[in-house]
């Protein structure tokens, strides 16, 4: 079976191999596994037919909602994080390097058959797509969930306004985010929240967004989710994402 | 008694006056404060007449070595970090503001009187400087204590190799790092480890300490730190610091 070693050349990606599929650090139970779990218990009285990962990086919630859901899409914007699961697939292994102290690197692998998702693997459809430009194919989804996406989303309310209408009556979208707002992945004027407004008024994310999604959507749950990315053998980001939890009205 | 805000614009002296004064997170113990503690447990047995920490930042473990120490001599590279610690001295308070969501800002506030070391501020004297490129005035030491400072220097090796020149006989060297070298900090050349050598040997950081360092002191002892930043509400650097402790032959 041959292995796959096309990433070494790109950090980000070996970065995300370790947070979606290596060891858990501190303590903090794998962030992916967290979610689609969350997500699987939030659908329990809905059916479990089409689940979509969007921003779904390289896959590993994608398999795990695929354990519960018939039939799962996993979208990103990046080719090379999609291409993980996709390798997944076919090969069922990935190699990726670790950092270690400095230019020092550890070579690691993945392999499908040492998970839990192992058989459910071909369940799966992976693809490369734009959150805020959806193809009209994506829909009829008992599940959305987008972790850690809308802070990184360069118009994040195309995504949200629109978002409803691919979700099947008494569905689900569950979002996840540390609302880590950067002027250099999504302009101040299309923030969510974590803004002072015209009238002196702190808005946060989570005001902002009830006020889009309320009009088709009821908050069913709000919940912090901890996640931990390792950047080098001593050094990591430690974040405390929120999860908030909307059923289709 | 007047308060200084006169750190509202820079974000790096801000989050170090968090670092340094705020809250501890995720259970780990302020990192200043326990640096101070190890360092003082350290020099029991030696003098402890005066001690220098190099690297300071905004003085924190300045002014707890000066709960052992008769004398304690501050140093650091950036004069808006050094100015924190003078200003404690002077208005016992600092303001600054500690990031929210976005930009939303909480202002916080330091004063001195709510620390134990509030006893010993005029113990302790902050100056501007290069650690790489010290006065002749800055010796005879008992303790030198060097927190995070070596994998930003531009020439570590201009600090290590003449340091002990400044350690009385019998004095302490202690230095942490996560060794996160970086070349926008340090050019390669310069890296004390976390490469391969000439021979494809991997090198790391604290095989090169020992190699500059074990001519004038001994390695008495070696742990892990951990240390948490906060950068956002919801978002941390979490990283394991080193500590090596060196004894001057």
């Amino acid at each position: 079976m041959k292995e796959t070693n096309i990433y070494e050349t790109d950090e980000l990606v070996s970065q995300y191999c370790d947070f979606q599929y290596g060891d858990d650090y501190f303590g903090v139970m794998n962030f992916a596994l967290a979610c689609a779990q969350r997500a699987i218990d939030y659908t329990k009285s809905t059916q479990q037919k089409r689940a979509l990962d969007l921003g779904c990086a390289t896959g590993r919630a994608s398999f795990e909602l695929a354990r519960a859901f018939e039939h799962v899409t996993g979208i990103d914007y990046s080719e090379n994080f999609v291409r993980v699961g996709k390798e997944l697939q076919t090969a069922r292994r990935v190699g990726y390097w670790q950092n270690g102290e400095g230019e020092l690197k550890n070579h690691k692998e993945i392999s499908a058959d040492n998970y839990d998702f192992k058989d459910y693997l071909t369940k799966v459809e992976f693809f490369q797509g734009d959150a805020c430009a959806l193809a009209p194919v994506f829909k009829e989804y008992d599940l959305i969930m987008a972790t850690n996406l809308i802070d990184r989303l360069y118009q994040p309310q195309l995504f949200l306004q629109s978002i409803h209408e691919r979700i099947t009556h008494g569905g689900v979208l569950v979002l996840t985010s540390p609302y880590t707002w950067k002027e250099e992945y999504t302009a101040k004027e299309f923030w969510i929240g974590g803004y002072v407004d015209e009238n002196g008024n702190e808005v946060s994310t989570l005001d902002g967004l009830k006020k889009i999604l309320e009009e088709n959507f009821e908050l069913i749950a709000i919940e912090d989710l901890p996640f931990v990315i390792r950047e080098t053998a001593r050094k990591f980001q430690h974040t405390i994402s929120q999860m908030s939890v909307w059923k289709k009205r």
